[in-house]
C-alpha cells in the first residue's frame, strides 16, 4: 500500500546501473547552466531602486552609473572564471579549489558558503518568480508565502523523481527568456526613440518624490551591493564542465563568455528602460512587469513575459536542486556531513539532500514572508565569500604551478580576488543590519559543525577498529555457551509462553521474573506457572516504588554480579504486536521502554548486555 | 542526571504503603469540596448580564428574577443530592449512579460528559481567575492566555508533586473568598441603605444604552442558561463521602446543606448588587471588580477581593485535577480507556490523567482566546446531562430498593431529574449555536470511543488468552533446538565481531550476510572474513536498486522457505550505541529501520521471528 503510493509518486526503483550521463553542446548547456544568473536580471535593477528610493525619486537617476559598475565587475569576475575553467576542467567549485589550495578551513568556509547560498538561491528565485505571477494577477498576493512553499514542494518532488539536466527541457525557457527580454528591451528603445512611449508613472507611491533619507554615500553602496545579486550563479558553467562536449575546457569557457555577454545586455537594458520610464519600486508589481505594461501593453506579449520570467526563476531554483545535494554528499564522504547524505535513493538522486534543502528554504520563505527583498541582504555574502575564496585559491594555483605565463593568470585571478573581496566588504558593512550578520554568523557556526562532525567520525572509526584486537579473545570463543537467560514476564499468555520456549531453546539456566506492582496479576501468574511455566523458576520482585522497570533492572545487575565471569544475563522480552498502529495508544509501553533502557544502559559489569525481542503478533 | 531533575522537580518517589486517606471534619470538607462550587459565583452574575446587555441596558433589570430561579433550581439540586448522599454513602458520582440504574450506555454517556465537565471547569476557572487579576492590574491584560497557561501548569505540576487535599491548605483560601465576598455584599447593601453609594457606571460602553438586538423570551433563556453555570460544581460533596467523618453520610449531608445556602446567597447578594449599582459588563473588567472598586473603593479590601477570588478560582481549576485522573482510572479499570491511566507514578498520582487534563483545558483556553464568556456555553451542557442522569439513576435505586417513604425519596429525585432536564434542554437549545454544538457532538464521539477501547481489551485477551492451548506443543518442546541464525553485516568492525560471537553461541548454523550497496565496503568485509569471520559462511546480496532492507527481507524469506518446518530464521544483529544521542544523527539508522520492520512484519511462513541486539557500546 505505502509502496503502491510511494511508486506512483516518485516512480518505480532505477538500478544503479543507469546512473550515466549525457554529453552538452554549448547551446544546450548555456540553457542548462545560465539560468541562476540570467534570472537574477528579473530581480537585481529593482533592488537596486528599493534602495535608492528612499532618498527621493530623484536619487533613481544613480541606478544607470551603478549598473554600469557592476557590469564591469561581471567582466572581471567572468574573466576569472574563464581561466579557473581551464585550471580545473574536471569542475573546479569553489570548495574544492579553496580545499585543495587554501586548506581545509578556507575550504570549509567556502562550503559553508555555498550551502547557505544554495538555500538563498532558492528562496530569493521562488519568492522573485512568485512575485512575476502576482504582478500579472494581483489576486494572488495575499497568496504569495502559500505559492512560494507549493513552487518549492513540486520541484523537491520533480527532483525526488529524478529530474535529468536535459538541455532539451531546460532550453524552452531559458532562451524563450533571453528572447522576450531582448525583445522587450528592442522593442522598448525603439518607442522611445520614435517618441511612441512616454515616460509615465505607472503608479504613484504618496511620499516618493520626497523620499525619507538623504542621498549619502552609504545609501549609494548599499544600492549597489544590492545589484551585485545580478552576479549570482556566473560560477555555475565552472563546476560543470564535464558535462561538455569535448573539449571540455575550450567549449564551457566559450558558453561562459557568451552568458556574460548576454547578462550584462539584458542588465544594462532593463536598468536603463526602468530609467527612461521613470519606474518607481512598488509593493504589489515588480519593476520588470512595470516596464512590461508600458512597453508591451496588457496583452499576451506582457503575459508571456511574465510567464518566462516566472519559469527562468524556478529553473534557477532547480539548479540549487542538483547542486545543493551533490555538495552535501561530497562533505558527507569527506566525513564533514552525516553520511545519510551520501545515500542514493531508489531513483538514483540524493534524497536527503534534497528534503534538506527543500526544508531550509521553505523556512525561509515563512520566515521572510515571501518578500525578496527581505532575503537580498543574505544572499550576496555568501556568494561574494565563496567567489573570493575560490579566485584567492586560482592564485595560488597557478603560482604553485608556474606554467606558461603563470604572472598573467595570477593578476588576472588576483584582480578577480581583490574585486570580489572588496565588494564582500561592502556587502557585509552596507547590508549588515539588514539581515547579512545572519550569514556572518552562520557560517563559522557551519565550520564548526564541519569540524565536529568529523571528530565523531574519526573517534568512531577508531573505537570499532580491529586493528590490535587479540583473535582468541574475540573469535576463538566454544559454542554452545550456556547463557544465564532472563525472561520479564507480565502476565500469563501466549507472547509469554513463546518467550519462555525460545529462552528454554537458548539454554538451561532460565529464570522467569515478574514485577509485583498489581497483586491480583503477580497471582494470576503463579497460579498457573506450574502448568504452563516450562519448569522455568519464577522470582517474584517486591516493588514498593511501583516501578517495573526500576526492579528489573537492579535484578539483573544482582545477577550480574553473582556470576560476573558470566558475562551480562541475556534478556528475552515477549512483546506482543498489536494488529492497528493506533492499539499501541492503549497499552504500556514498557517492553519498549525495558528494550531501550537496555540498550543504552550496560551493566555494572560493562559489559553490553544482548536483548532478544520475541514477537506474538495478534491478528485483529 | 536526568532523575535528580526529576526528583527536584516532582519530589522522590513514595512507596505504595503510604496511600493513606486522611478524615475531614465538616468545616475542612466545606473548604475542600466547595471551591468549585462558590467559586462560579465569581463569574455567573456577569454571564448572564452579558447575554442580557445586547438588549440594551434597561434589559438587565431581568438578571434579579433570572437569578431567584436559578436559586430556586438550586434550592432542588441540592435537594436532590442530599439524597444520593444517603442513597450512596460511599460516594455516588454520577458515572457510578448511572452505570448501576440505568445500564452501561447511559453510564457511559454520564462518565463521557463529566470528562468534559472536568476540563471545562478547569479552563473557566483559570480564565476567570486570571480576569479577576488583570481587572486589578490591566497592563496584564494583553498576556492572559499566557497567565492562564502559565496557572495551568503550575496546578498540573503542583498534582504531579502530589498535593494532598488538605483541609486546612484549603480552609484558607476557601473561608478567606466567603468572608471577604460577604463582607462586600453587607458592606454594599448598607451603604446603599445609608445613600454613601451612588449609583454611577464605572465605564460606559458606547451604544449600550440602546442594544442591538430585541429583549426576546430566547434571550431571556439564554441569559438564564448562562446564569445555570451558578450549579457547576454542587455534586463535588456527594463523591466524596468516604472522606468524612463518622457519621459520614449525615455530616456530608449537613456540609451540603451550608454549602447551598452559602452559594445562594452569594449568588444573589452580588447579583442585587450589580443591579443596583447599575454595572455593565464591559471587556476589560469583571463585574465583581466593579462592584468591588465602586464598594471597597481602590484600596486593600478591594486587592484582597481579587486575590481571593482568582486564589478560589484556581482551587477549583485544582479539583478537577483530583477528579479527573480519578475518574478515568476508574474508566482504565473497566478497560474503557487506555490501561496508562491507571498507573500510579511514583508520587501516588495518575500522572498521565493529570498531564491529559492540563493539555486538554490549556487547548481550550488557547482556542477561546482565554475569554470565560466564550467557553460558558459549552460549560453548562455536560454539567447539566450528568445532573440529569444522576438524578434518574437515583429515581430507578429508589424504586428498586422500596425502602421506607421510598415514593418520597422518588419524588424528590424526580423533581430533580426533571428540573435538570429541562434546564439541559433550555441550554443545548439556547446556546447550540454559540458553542453547546461542540459538547453535543463530543459525548456520543466518546462513548464510542469507550465501546471501542473496551472491544479491543476484549479481543486481545481472547487472543492471548491459554485457554485451549495443548501443552505438548506449547510447553513441550526440545531444549537446545538448533536455529537458523542469521547476522546482517554492515562492515568488518568490533560491533560485527560481538555479534557473530553471540550467534556462533547460539547455533551451528550460522550465515553472515552483506549488501552490495558500495563496493569498496563489500571488498573490505570480503577481505577481512578468513581472519575474522568466526568460520562462518558469508554470503553476498546483489542490490541493483541500493535498498538494504528490501534485499534483507528477500533473502530471509528465500532462507524460511528453504526449511519451513524450522521456522524463520533467527536474526542476529550488530548496534552499535552511540555514546552521545546527536551521534545518532549521523548514522543510517539501518539497525533500527531493520529491527521495526522485522517485529511488525510477519515472515512468510506466519510465524514470529525472534530478533537478537547486540549492542557495542562507544564510549565517546
Amino acid at each position: 500500500m505505502l509502496t503502491a503510493v510511494r511508486r506512483f509518486l516518485f516512480g518505480s526503483p532505477l538500478p544503479t546501473a543507469e546512473e550515466v550521463h549525457q554529453r552538452l553542446t554549448k547551446v544546450k548547456a548555456l540553457a542548462v547552466f545560465s539560468s541562476d544568473a540570467l534570472s537574477s536580471v528579473a530581480y537585481a535593477t529593482e533592488e537596486i531602486l528599493l534602495v535608492l528610493v528612499v532618498a527621493g525619486s530623484a536619487a533613481l537617476g544613480f541606478s544607470l552609473p551603478i549598473a554600469l559598475v557592476i557590469a564591469g565587475l561581471l567582466a572581471i569576475v567572468a574573466t576569472s572564471y574563464y581561466q579557473t575553467i581551464h585550471g580545473y576542467p574536471s569542475g573546479g567549485g569553489a570548495y574544492i579549489v579553496a580545499y585543495d589550495n587554501l586548506g581545509v578551513w578556507p575550504g570549509l568556509t567556502a562550503a559553508a558558503a555555498l550551502l547557505i547560498d544554495y538555500v538563498l538561491t532558492v528562496a530569493v528565485s521562488i519568492t522573485a518568480g512568485i512575485a512575476a505571477i502576482t504582478s500579472a494577477f494581483p489576486v494572488l498576493l495575499p497568496f504569495r508565502v502559500e505559492l512560494c512553499l507549493l513552487a518549492i514542494a513540486l520541484i523537491a518532488w520533480a527532483n525526488l523523481r529524478g529530474v535529468r539536466e536535459s538541455g532539451t527541457l531546460f532550453a524552452i525557457p531559458t532562451y524563450g527568456f533571453v528572447f522576450i527580454f531582448l525583445t522587450l528591451i528592442v522593442v522598448g528603445l525603439v518607442r522611445l526613440i520614435t517618441g511612441t512611449l512616454s515616460p509615465a508613472l505607472v503608479h504613484t507611491t504618496p511620499g516618493v518624490g520626497r523620499g525619507t533619507q538623504a542621498l549619502t554615500l552609504f545609501l549609494i553602496l548599499r544600492a549597489f551591493a544590492s545589484g551585485c545579486t545580478a552576479l549570482t550563479g556566473i560560477e555555475a558553467i565552472s563546476n560543470g564542465i564535464p558535462a561538455f562536449q569535448k573539449p571540455e575546457a575550450d567549449n564551457a569557457g566559450k558558453t561562459l563568455i557568451a552568458m556574460a555577454a548576454l547578462l550584462m545586455t539584458m542588465f544594462l537594458g532593463i536598468t536603463f528602460l526602468a530609467r527612461s520610464l521613470g519606474v518607481t519600486p512598488v509593493e504589489d508589481q515588480t519593476v520588470v512587469s512595470q516596464i512590461g505594461r508600458q512597453v508591451f501593453g496588457n496583452g499576451p506579449l506582457y503575459l508571456a513575459l511574465q510567464a518566462a520570467t516566472a519559469l527562468i526563476l524556478v529553473l534557477a531554483a532547480n539548479t540549487s536542486f542538483a547542486d545543493f545535494p551533490r555538495l552535501s554528499a561530497i562533505l558527507a564522504r569527506a566525513r564533514y556531513l552525516p553520511r545519510q547524505l551520501t545515500n542514493l535513493g531508489d531513483r538514483l538522486v540524493f534524497a536527503n539532500g534534497i528534503i534538506a534543502l527543500a526544508f531550509l528554504a521553505s523556512s525561509l520563505v515563512v520566515v521572510f514572508g515571501g518578500q525578496t527583498h527581505r532575503l537580498i541582504p543574505l544572499y550576496a555574502v555568501g556568494v561574494f565569500l565563496s567567489f573570493t575564496l575560490s579566485q584567492m585559491g586560482m592564485v595560488r594555483h597557478w603560482h604553485k604551478e608556474r606554467g606558461q605565463g603563470w604572472q598573467w593568470k595570477v593578476a588576472v585571478n588576483g584582480l578577480g580576488a581583490v574585486a570580489t573581496g572588496a565588494v564582500l566588504l561592502v556587502i557585509a558593512a552596507s547590508k549588515f543590519i539588514h539581515g547579512a550578520w545572519i550569514v556572518i554568523l552562520l557560517i563559522p557556526i557551519f565550520v564548526w559543525m564541519f569540524r565536529t562532525i568529523k571528530r565523531h567520525y574519526l573517534t568512531l572509526a577508531k573505537q570499532l577498529s580491529l586493528e590490535g584486537l587479540g583473535l582468541e579473545e574475540w573469535v576463538g570463543m566454544a559454542s554452545y555457551q550456556t547463557h544465564k537467560v532472563v525472561v520479564p514476564v507480565s502476565g500469563m499468555h501466549r507472547g509469554t509462553l513463546a518467550a519462555l520456549r525460545f529462552a528454554r531453546s537458548l539454554s538451561k539456566d532460565v529464570t522467569a521474573v515478574v514485577v509485583d506492582v498489581e497483586p491480583q496479576f503477580t497471582a494470576s501468574v503463579r497460579e498457573k506457572w506450574p502448568v504452563w511455566g516450562h519448569d522455568v523458576p519464577l522470582v517474584v520482585l517486591e516493588s514498593p516504588y511501583r516501578s517495573t522497570i526500576g526492579s528489573l533492572l537492579a535484578y539483573l545487575d544482582e545477577v550480574d554480579q553473582r556470576e560476573p565471569e558470566r558475562g551480562p544475563a541475556v534478556v528475552v522480552l515477549p512483546e506482543f504486536v498489536p494488529a492497528r498502529w493506533w492499539h499501541h495508544l492503549l497499552h504500556n509501553q514498557t517492553a519498549l521502554l525495558l528494550k531501550t533502557v537496555l540498550t543504552y544502559r550496560q551493566g555494572q559489569t560493562g559489559q553490553d548486555r544482548v536483548i532478544i525481542d520475541v514477537p506474538y503478533h495478534l491478528r485483529r
